[in-house]
């Protein structure tokens, strides 16, 4: 692989929010890459085929995208190397000839039309989930009774109407997408290290323990989420993220003891806190 | 409205899990009544058209129902009063005259969709998500080239074919519904009690003083979850089920405190622990 004139993978197709977050980081010498599913992005980093993968992990309204977390934590030995934050916006589209009331059925991404959930009650329309928000654009394309929620450059790749803009819940909608690669980043002074892991006894308040020793190393937590571990009811996998790179001293020593108290802990990686931000 | 003869209501339609699961809790001068979305069905009790309300909350392999949690932490003002534990086991049905090469797309609920993963992976079909596996179900009747993914009772209800039997990922799947009233359940000496708060201060650290309160109480928790609050990245709403009724003196007293320590706290209510459980 020449590292002068890499890869970048990217959940596709193109016009997805998860393309505009790759293109945030493409540079003069990389390509970009669309792929259809996370799990076959995520397979390309680890068969060395790309350099990178943009996936989305978590949503200000509808939180953590549950199958990038999965295939993290269970099926690839991935890092995390970066993280993107975007604003998204949703916009209701439709075949450049249609109205409001030819539209039958409502086609996106599951996250999509949860984001979107008072706005889809209101309008009572038969809604259907489709792997992408561009996939749903496609299907526009096809019959004047179909709509698609996506974002704006979808109306200009697919050329489409929009029909109703910012139809999100909430104004303040962010995504967080992260950078994937072979290995993490190395420290800048401005870190974030983000670690999964599962409790060794089968009940929550052995948490408590673990978060006592962030407490006394007074490592600052920026996100606690709770992931069943699909073993049973009750039985959770945790994911945490804190200020610091895992070489930092307090860090390394912490991570160190909380993996003699857990059943399985897993760092997925020390980053640069907002490796791209978009201005809000 | 009589007592002595109440109406239950469940999110359907007809051969929906969650009726599996209200008819555990039927008795003779019960009847049931369908719903077609979470948001009706509890709309339902708070206008005090029907008695009870059972709705789907938590699954073992995909954890919680989010739609459920946030209606009950934000839009109704109800309590629950029982828990219902069901195993489930997922299912391949198809047109009594299809066969497996005929499946161009197959339809199920996105909780089905995402119990099934790994099958879905590997037969690599086209996939569509609908409200309910039931509607799911309807679909396949209009065409052979459709398949839909659901219980044992919908084949019998829509006489379809079962082309391929318990395809769900994780053998040992359970799913957990809460049964929904106007009040909670009185002490029977084994309860669990459900609550949710958020954190005043914007730190995921501070959960670590709310925890120490059980900690310091002996109080066992069974759940800790956590979901965005939709106020942006890094705000959290925690959900938190713990052995006791909330009129036991050590609860009480540590609900107390965490009320005075946390932006917002909703006592979800005091229940029976598996007040009906499945023999797995």
């Amino acid at each position: 692989m020449n590292v002068d004139n890499y890869t970048i993978g990217y959940l596709g197709p193109e016009g997805t929010f998860t393309q505009k977050a790759a293109f945030k980081i493409k540079e003069a010498n990389t390509d970009l890459k669309s792929y259809d599913t996370i799990s076959k992005v995520l397979r390309a980093v680890e068969n060395h085929d790309i350099k990178l993968a943009v996936v989305p992990i978590e949503n200000s309204t509808e939180g953590s995208v549950d199958l990038t977390l999965d295939l993290l934590a269970h099926k690839y030995d991935l890092k995390i190397c970066g993280e993107i934050i975007l604003s998204i916006t949703q916009n209701l589209l439709v075949n450049k000839n249609a109205n409001f009331d030819d539209i039958k059925v409502i086609y996106s991404h599951s996250q999509a039309i949860a984001q979107c959930n008072k706005y889809l009650e209101k309008i009572n329309k038969e809604i259907r989930s489709t792997d992408s928000t561009a996939k749903a654009a496609k299907e526009v394309l096809k019959s004047k009774h179909v709509a698609a929620i996506g974002n704006h450059d979808l109306s200009k790749i697919y050329n489409l109407k929009i029909l109703d803009e910012s139809i999100q819940d909430y104004q303040n909608n962010v995504t967080r997408f992260v950078i994937v690669s072979s290995t993490d980043h190395y420290l800048t002074g401005n870190d974030k290290t983000s670690i999964i892991f599962s409790l060794m006894e089968d009940k929550p308040g052995a948490l408590y323990e673990i978060l006592a020793e962030f407490d006394k190393e007074k490592i600052n937590l920026t996100k606690i989420e709770s992931r069943p571990s699909k073993k049973g009811l009750g039985d959770y996998i945790f994911f945490i993220d804190m200020q610091g790179h895992r070489s930092d001293e307090n860090i390394s020593r912490t991570l160190d003891n909380i993996q003699k108290k857990v059943g399985n802990m897993k760092i997925l990686g020390s980053y640069p806190i907002n490796t791209f931000q978009e201005v809000l």
